[in-house]
């Protein structure tokens, strides 16, 4: 995958995660058991299949614990993985690796966990114009890194945060009275340069929103049939979200309504973790 | 639940979890839209059942927004929930609240979660003398958090990190030499206050861990048998951990085994959210 | 103004800033010559006109210096000032006031003077569909304040970084090797909640950015006939940014092109001092 | 300029405006339509003439993007500039140094504007023993970098915070009771390696601050020749400085009153930006 | 005493000083054993004679804890102390006070022993014109707090850091080729708010001092005898500073040659903790 | 010694303690004296025999100051050095070597005291089974530092924080009724990866804890002979650990009681730093 996440980035979210390790003590099992000249090869192994993303992560975590590592990534991220295929291998000091082995598998089984979750999402609903897409609805400190891995995972970014693009919803449309207000106080408040998506729950709404000149619309909980009515209504005047009960079975049927992107919380909130292990060879 | 986690490390996250939502330019859909004048009351509620733990991370978010906001909880952590039961109620500035929202339910949802992955382990062994422990495969930046829902479900927490107990591994072993060559290098590093544990694969080794005066000995993927023989071979003289394969399923099979302790990754860094939400009324 | 910036924001902005000012041994003047008990009524005048913005740093700064200050605006942020106009009255603490003053002053000395320069170009164009916006040309640490002065001038906000839209400058065209194919990438890249604007330096670039579908359009350093002609074949197809040598001297005619936004650099990166000062009534 | 800021204080600044720029989501722009293994050649060029300052900054903010960038500077800080002369050439990942440009020309635009403007200020009162230097009167969180390019322009430094030099105001003197008061007391506080300045605003509080020993006083706001006349009352006793209304046209002659300092709020609050570009050639 | 450390310096040093000692998992004895509802009135007790200091560490400290808790100062910073003396009663949360204990008692145990070890000096000189004034010989992390103890000890700061003032030393004086070369680049440098001392180590080099105009001057590891000469030589022209071999048996001796200031390490980097003590009384 | 502490932790807090000495302006007395051209061979050498202690953190000091400083060690931490012994030799930029200089010292003087301090204890009670171990008694924000330095001199670590172990005092056993039914809260809450030790005041209090199975007993100022019949009652059921009083006079009489553990203040928090200097060749 060609459009890795920042290294500031990566470099920070790693940095912290080896400290909340490392206490005050650092790693006092192999301080104690392990001569500091030890020197060792890992190899990063795929225990189960899936989608790979984090490389970025687990190289940061080993180069932060021995900046003289020798690092070799055996795939990129965004690649599928096999059991058993081998995904990194790292030479360096025995102590360092052994003491930021954890920290790099839990990036990756995550970011994998994710990555794997959104490509099976992706799948689905291959070759309709549909394009999955996650929330807001992630792990507290990790947003970026599963922003990242769901582009890994061949979906696409919703927005990053509350600052980066307007979300109307049905709270927000109650204060304002109605959708068409709404969107004029949306319109005075940003520029050409922030995207506006109003939320609608049924089909009147989605008339008032076209009618306003809404260009992004967020379609909750409808049915397939509703969905596909929405589309037909809107005719291409706006880009359409559909999002509610998506499931890897019900996906497809969302998909083929036409709508062009479908949002999904749990790619991101709920992805188990994919197994991956350290094989180490202590010399 | 009476012994929550720190104020002052709840503070750090949710303030950090607020800043990342946030970003620089705000929650530009309420500041658009929301008169900054306008009121809501806002109540939580589950939308699933499941076990609590995580109402000082929601408190802690709304507060944040709103230093003035009236804040209810109808639970404690570590108390059940049905589908609908109301969890928090909160009173003040519609934008504060609003703004708040998606921070206080990411926590609520990620720690619901841990704590009802965890309570329903701790009642599939209930009745013998097994108990429940984390490990150290946690979403990175959240283990302190993790480790409280855990507790809130019922579990007992495994070591915090690298820094507070020695656990000796199968690497750690191998380049000591023999297990009671790293038993004493580790005794010779720490003092009476951090735990010692060491992993062992065999019978045979759990005899050279036993011969060699070891307290507390992990037993890594070994059969409910095997387990069996394990606990009779020790006969009181260490605390047995038991890890490895732990499902739903498995889980009482090994606890009647007599081991102590059964340590299971996935009720961190694998456990779906529990869906909450909440219902807004402006004023 | 009703859409301050957020709380957290600028309390992080102020409480760098004080810690900034105060170093280790804190206001030593004050200290050495000021009893403790020692009370004060400040007052903050202006003594230039202009347009007011950053109360909210004012506030945060008095506030964090004695909590228990009375704080009393006399104006509200984006309200024109005349010389001697009363801003802003604090009550409390001598010592924690005046150790306050300068952290209080340089952030709205700066922030007037860019919401000042603002309102001067909006007042300028008044009557045409032309909005003022700003760029990434800010100072190191302060976008948020400045972006927000500008929302405070009548202004409107152009991105707030290289992360929440994309722009595609000519050098971006020159790698992709044309400006569809430029195009094309980017909407790859992100969804639907990213802006995607592109830069275009001639009339011809102009077509071929409208072929393309392009729908925010950026014509750099072009007359304002060449403008008006832009304006013409994009018959509304696109929101169209003028940029380059905009002065209060020429911005007008720009504005009568009927271009949609006119971004200015120099509203935030020279935007000069407005002169405020405290009356402070020691006691 | 043989005297640079300290690289700790750079780079925390630089790393800081970078984060700023790049947010969560990084470069957008690059990561979509610049490909990974792009590279280029960058030159940064004065658009402008005037006195540079802040080459540190642009190189920590080429090498924070891009680690292996090959950087040369063509000239020093301190140097004057003609439009059009070479600054610094960069070779590097096209992405890096794209998404570093912005936070390098932020830095250098501002502190080439604060040493040209300094520079102005010392040319035009070349021959005289009067210094130019600066004040309080700086951006938030960019005193360091300010005051350096103050020097840079051949400036000279007042103190740098509340805590590094006290200097008695009126206010303090009110409070105090007389001059010869607050200067014991400052005296009492503070030891021989902390400079005390104290304001007079009259002839009459001239004599009463040199009857009272003061080594460094401030001449707030007089006349060039009620300036003189203090000079001549002086008579070497004590350092003197000016302040208030000091422009391009009046500096020369309020230094030739033979003061020694002339304080300027105007080179650090309100310079405005010095244009410098880059032309990139990608390859 | 009245001219206490600045709060947002005090509040971060002992927030820094809790999170170090709650780590990840906080205060677990107490959480284990007292119940959350249980309240306890605390007094801090001196169990040693000496000089207060550091009573706003510890009103932070346990402020920082138990927000609500009632907290009243005995005596002030500088006071002296009797073995037994109370010197701070809080009423508060048995958990929270319990949990700040230590950090309270580790700022005031070494605060106290840095104000007491100063104010013996400071009595064995009393009489004499000369003052006792710290190093930058201080514990990392704690320069700021210590010189606010040598303060309420009796003594006057040194310089804070490198940053505040000039200290030419042997090895300066080495690469600049003499004392007046080396004094003059330092006037060059810095302006009117900076102190310059130049250290000398015989009485030659205190006359090539004299001569080039230095006015205060660093006497290094003299004897009495040649204490005395420095002084008759200087005549007022400058202030000097004894350091070097200083002790309570020799200070006296020192002081009576007539410098102004003797500096001394031991005072910060050597200081004993002074015995304080928690009784606690549970409700 | 072959079990540093961690680079992370190092580098962390030295960069602190570099920042604190540098603040804003830098070391200006080398700025202004010493040319950036000027290299410098720097000896850093024992000036006082002792027990060598953070060897790494004065690396650390000169490696941020100078990347491409050579640095070589002469002995390692653990080492006793004599007066006049080489500790370590640096070659690199004299600026920077002088900036970093007061840092590395004040790190290497204070842990080399602590561990020195701890190995005359040690070296007082060779030949009996008791080991020496620290308190939470340490300098606020150096906690981890002190206790790697009571390593290096031969002690043992008691617990970090109030995170890794449970240490039950007094007030605990009150709040919670008694002393079995304080233990029993404690095991309800930790598990077995979290030592717990019980404070007792008699050998009655002994009694009941040895009854309710404690492991750790902290006996708090016992007389030796108290001490020996406390022993002779835990007959090797618990691992003992005395406090109180305890000197260079009184230790061995206390070991030889045949105590596990002797915990000691003072090693901590009353070190007297150890005299190291640096002599500088100047090139």
């Amino acid at each position: 995958m060609d459009a890795p996440l920042d290294t500031l980035i990566i470099d920070r979210l790693v940095r912290d995660a080896l400290l909340e390790d490392l206490g005050d003590a650092g790693d006092i099992t192999s301080l104690a058991v392990i001569p500091k000249i030890a020197t060792a090869t890992v190899v990063m192994r795929a225990r189960q299949a899936g989608i790979c993303a984090g490389l970025g992560f687990a190289q940061s975590a080993f180069a932060l614990r021995d900046p003289l590592a020798e690092i070799q990534c055996c795939i990129s991220d965004g690649d599928p993985m096999a059991a058993g295929d081998d995904v990194m291998i790292i030479k360096g000091s025995a102590r360092a690796l052994l003491s930021g082995e954890r920290v790099a598998l839990n990036f990756m089984g995550h970011l994998c966990g994710v990555a794997t979750q959104t490509a099976e999402l992706v799948a689905a609903v291959s070759g309709t114009s549909a394009r999955i897409c996650d929330t807001r609805k992630t792990l507290p400190g990790l947003r970026a890194a599963e922003k990242y891995a769901v582009r890994a995972g061949g979906g696409v970014n919703h927005r990053f945060g509350l600052y980066d693009a307007i979300l109307i919803k049905d709270n927000h449309i109650a204060v304002a009275g109605s959708i068409s207000e709404a969107l004029d106080r949306a319109r005075r408040y940003v520029g050409h340069m922030a995207a506006i998506e109003i939320e609608v729950d049924t089909l009147e709404q989605l008339n008032e929103a076209l009618e306003a000149g809404a260009k992004v619309i967020l379609l909750d909980n409808m049915s397939p049939q509703t969905l596909r009515e929405a589309v037909e209504r809107t005719a291409g005047r706006a880009q359409l979200e559909a999002s509610g009960r998506v499931s890897l079975e019900t996906v497809r049927a969302i998909a083929e309504t036409g709508v062009d992107y479908i949002s999904v919380g749990r790619i991101t909130h709920s992805a188990p973790t994919l197994d991956l292990g350290l094989d180490i060879d202590l010399a």
